[in-house]
């Protein structure tokens, strides 16, 4: 199996994670607040997953969800599981302005606009306050 | 409200359907088996549904998944719910190959290549048939 960065790395600042999933603050300065919730163990598609599982995984992206819509209030929410590079399954949360660089594309898309956004200092430990408040306590990060 | 195109209309070939959410094929001739999941009620996010809802169209989003690696087994599937131009919640549900003309990028990035791909003439058929098989037998089409 090659190298999966999603293995060998966090992928993002961890701000929940147990043993089964993570969620992590991407580095994508054209985003803040853009999440990550990335799955522990190296499978590919959703329907890989057992049932209980799915429901789990979905259950920490709709929180992710949640929780943005809380701490940043976006225009819209976009969610996306691609994994043509990287096909260890994690899902994209993304917190979209209607004059964000993109909109109302999708991110990968066609630039639009240049629109500088500052995070707030505190977007970290916001966000994981209130995913803490959805998905209860994280493990303490090794 | 402005008038809104999946209130309107079907979004495409109409798979399989009960009161709660139709599939379609799109008209995608880059991608022959592109399926969208769309709810029937005109609602912008994952988290304005109650969590037996949110469970239900995800149920058929993974359907519908299952039934295009049945049928034309792709190298990956990706899901992605975005709603930035038409905010009424629906899933695109895409087979990707190696060789089709995005790929690895989203479908939505920069195009790669022109790949001519025929959808076999018996595609729609087989891909109701393998929803039905996983959501039970579809509403009559009015």
């Amino acid at each position: 199996m090659p190298a999966c960065p999603l293995c060998d790395t966090p992928g993002g600042t961890i701000l929940w994670q147990d043993d089964f999933c993570r969620v992590v603050l991407a580095d994508e300065p054209d985003y803040p607040g853009f999440l990550r919730v990335i799955l522990v163990a190296h499978v590919k598609e959703m329907s890989d997953l057992a049932p209980a599982d799915r429901e789990r995984l979905l259950q920490a992206v709709l929180a992710s969800e949640a929780a943005l819509r809380e701490v940043v209030a976006p225009d819209k929410i976009n969610l996306a599981s691609l994994g043509n590079l990287v096909p260890h399954l994690h899902w994209h949360v993304i917190p979209r302005f209607a004059d964000d660089p993109h909109f109302p594309n999708p991110v990968w898309g066609a630039r639009q606009r240049d629109t500088p956004r500052t995070a707030p200092p505190d977007l970290a430990a916001r966000l994981a306050a209130a995913l803490r408040q959805r998905l209860g306590p994280a493990r303490e990060t090794e």
